[in-house]
């Protein structure tokens, strides 16, 4: 605990994911007070055509 | 918000889905009285084998 | 299949909530062709202190 | 109703999920005392790039 | 990892809870050949106003 | 989107909510490159009895 998911668009590389899961884990370490090994973060890709805002799928808008 | 997540099997086209957003923004709205950019909504394709009813995989039953 | 989870802020009544998911199932069947029954949705409420947009939480907005 | 979504490491063959519905479905059936027919499992497989601890991704650990 | 949540309705007791935990973790280890201490598992407690079936909330149905 | 969903036991003040949602957006803006109003988070607190790590509850280790 805790445990985090990230949904975000597919295309960012490996070296990002590195330097994401870094960064977050740093912010919740110094704003809740928690160690850094029970923060655990899951990052899930979605493609342009699975996501919408006000009904429109992002490959539209 | 709203913010939506939707598991489906996978198989649906672009289109389909393109109309699924827009009939469930619209139903949304309509229903809880919330702006249509309020509206989110992350799609995820499921294969048939990630998948269980009474303890069988999609692809069993 | 599908399964669907809403998160929206605390506050709608039990009527509202009713009349969400008869339209929301409504528009799942006819946008991608799967019967009722395999419509489900999970509704969860959200206090406006639980959700942020661009590092602000809601009640700060 | 339960709905249970399980997040995994890629890799597991589709043997190893069948088993690993079947079990988790009986100690849900067996625990809390629901039918077979209402446990719903969704499997959902990450790459060891898309998962961290400590703020390091599984690849890097 | 396994990161595992559960959505079932309220009601249960602490002891069921613990049960269910206790028979999901052994499912899980001997299924799939996983440490214990990677098993988590996430229980979401839910209203019966807050869930669906084919349109209609359990507390209707 | 990103959306950012965070799952951690209950118990911090709105204060401390207030710097982890502002932390974590900033964390996500550097490290991948979107807009700070395109980052959402949901929290979602947890009793300790709604949380196992190798079988055993949170209230029991």
């Amino acid at each position: 605990m805790p445990i985090i998911e990230v949904h975000m668009f597919e295309g960012r590389t490996v070296d990002q994911k590195r330097k994401l899961v870094a960064e977050m884990t740093d912010a919740v370490v110094k704003s809740i007070g928690v160690k850094p090994e029970d923060v655990r973060i899951i990052l899930q890709d979605m493609a342009r055509y699975d996501y919408s805002i006000a009904g429109k799928l992002a490959i539209d808008r």
